[in-house]
């Protein structure tokens, strides 16, 4: 049992990656509690923080059994490692999880991050930018949804880290991304449903909680 | 011995990516032949290329033992285990390893190769997403700046894939990347040529051959 060792989440609820790695902890049934990070006042940009919790400036940080991880695709698979749960089943399958993982960081959740990001919490977006991050989103977004067109989930056709990577930034509201999957992108749209069936899912703004950003509130 | 199954690496010599994964085979003694992918000419692009080779569209492609691998980082960690050369030594190390190699990936490497890719290959490249391209760079070079300020390598004190990976695109030419690291950023400069001064090393362009950009070589 875990219970003796909680994990505690740095996160906050805008942050999609830290959304990939509390959507794994409940899952695996962990308990977890989350750490609120205030990262639109600047505080994971702080020399201190940066020093004392990670130099890389990122977020989610979780912390462990002594243990400090950084970056959603290896706290992903010490959780999978850990629980024995939505890991993979062989050295092939371990390889074809990784290429998804780094497909996700590098390209799906990258570009739309970045661009929700602009385009919903800073101010007076360059146009230019957002197009630029647009035509690489959907370039990315249709190999992905060619794939999920002939395959249940990511991998293994059941759920795995890959799939819980990969949806990080997709249930946040449209308002917010731009993107009418269901229209845009169905066999996505139908993915997310499958996730979203598991037992305990929710949502990201009800699974972390903080204060949030305020024109995306108001 | 590894002579009765040589690596083949699809690649392009423009191609950083493909550049760390000729690296980590040198600095392995492996035997390799590189694979010409006219990329500039779309033949990545092709849906024929997609189905037969990657679906995610990318390079470099390595093929090995009736494997066909993708991702350079997932190609190097399955050479260092196959070669024991350049790996993690224990679990802890290995995360580290995966922690730079994601944030590689996901930044370092990545947003320089767009820069480079949109300011040298690409006509008219628009001077708002150079500009937004290049704020990302400076913001994660100064990460690595600060951390190799007191390392000599990224990870253990010795050359691994983390290095491999994060030089890839590091050697181009100032011409093509528009950065001066030994004023800019003197420790990273300091460490490529702890890089460049292991036995056999060979730059991008004296490494990878094939038809170079037109315009690269006007």
């Amino acid at each position: 049992m875990e219970n003796g060792n909680p994990f505690r989440l740095h996160c906050f609820p805008e942050s999609g990656n830290s959304y990939k790695v509390a959507l794994m902890l409940t899952q695996c049934g962990a308990s977890w509690e989350p750490v609120f990070v205030d990262y639109f006042a600047g505080t994971s940009r702080t020399p201190e923080w940066r020093r004392d919790v990670n130099a890389q400036g990122e977020l989610p940080v979780l912390d462990h059994a002594g243990l400090r991880l950084t970056q959603s695709a290896v706290i992903l698979s010490y959780l999978a490692e850990r629980f024995g749960k939505f890991g993979s089943a062989d050295p092939a399958e371990s390889r074809e999880m990784m290429r998804w993982l780094f497909f996700d960081n590098h390209k799906f959740t990258s570009y739309l991050a970045t661009y929700r990001f602009l385009r919903s919490f800073t101010p007076d977006p360059d146009p230019a930018v957002l197009s630029f991050l647009r035509a690489r989103i959907d370039a990315c977004f249709a190999v992905v949804e060619k794939h999920l067109a002939a395959h249940a989930f990511m991998v293994g056709e059941r759920p795995t880290i890959v799939d819980f990577s990969m949806v990080g930034y997709l249930y946040y509201p449209q308002s917010e991304t731009a993107y009418d999957l269901p229209t845009s992108h169905p066999a996505i749209a139908q993915w997310l449903k499958r996730v979203a069936a598991l037992p305990g899912w929710r949502a990201p703004y009800e699974m972390l909680p903080g204060k949030r950003f305020a024109s995306a509130t108001a």
